[in-house]
């Protein structure tokens, strides 16, 4: 299990207080800073190593600005690319997706991001990148249902409104843990 | 003249203070938020609404993912939309220069950013997009000399590491001013 914090948070709570949390709980969880990173290779590398100072383990860059090989020589942090994204306006994006993963090939990325929402391109993904893991964001409000994406061959599924927005986000949280573990069941 | 503030900035001296010297200098200058926003609509627009109530003018958002009209639509402050960049890696960047244009000129983007290395691109973006301003980055450091990107049709120079990395910043600043009232003399 693991941590995704991101760009809203850090602007809403301070970058002292989610460092904090990062450094508080990595080792504990996989600890992911989503800022979708698509600056020049040295603006990329300056926040990487400010991420990997504070404690994250792993940061989200995107892959169509060009430059993650560039950037993963010297990150000192695990590099996810994002291959594709699920909102309706993203159709460039999407008609590079395996440009994308020719990206992070060359660039030896660690992970992938590829929407829940979109199953055969997470066993594309899969089979082109044997040894990275797939993230699937896009569970809950965007339209998969918890196990989906991981039942498609992802590794994690990325859950956020789900549980934030719930009543209850501890609860909602391990419900889409059993829904997860039920998912792979066949698989583990 | 305007300020330009980006994420190592944040990542170093705490968003409080960055939102601090954006709210303390906006209205003097034109304060800009430099982290080329790239992720779904929703979560650039939690961010945009971040940046203007701390006080910034505007924001640097990417437009090769897409959703830059609907953001657009909401944002509570200027979108400057990023539409070539100069590092060599931007190949699939580059050779969406128009359809990335198109992309600002649909959302009504009031500028866009184009490398002052390549000024056939400032005139194309100039020419495309006659109601908006084009900032280019790219000057000292990464080739262009101060004043170039301006004779090209660019309305503003982003100047960083000529100016920080001076040992008299302040000097280094009002030289690179000069330069470009030289190169814009025979235009205003």
């Amino acid at each position: 299990m693991g941590l995704k914090l991101g760009l809203p948070l850090i602007l809403e709570r301070g970058w002292r207080e989610v460092s904090n949390l990062a450094s508080r709980h990595s080792g504990e969880f996989y600890v992911l800073a989503d800022l979708k990173q698509a600056d020049i290779p040295d603006v990329d590398l300056a926040v990487c190593r400010r991420l990997a100072a504070a404690g994250f383990d792993g940061a989200v860059i995107h892959l169509f600005h060009g430059g993650a090989a560039e950037l993963a020589r010297s990150a000192p942090l695990d590099l996810v690319g994002v291959a594709s994204m699920s909102h309706p306006g993203a159709r460039l994006l999407d008609s590079h997706f395996r440009d994308l993963i020719a990206e992070a090939a060359r660039a030896r990325l660690p992970g992938v991001v590829v929407g829940a929402t979109r199953p055969g391109r997470i066993g594309e993904a899969r089979a082109a990148l044997p040894g990275a893991s797939v993230l699937s964001p896009g569970v809950g409000v965007q339209g998969a249902r918890p196990g989906e994406a991981l039942r498609a061959g992802a590794d994690f599924e990325i859950v956020g409104r789900l549980i934030l927005r719930s009543p209850d986000p501890v609860r909602a949280a391990w419900e889409v843990v059993e829904l997860e573990r039920g998912a792979i069941g066949g698989r583990g």
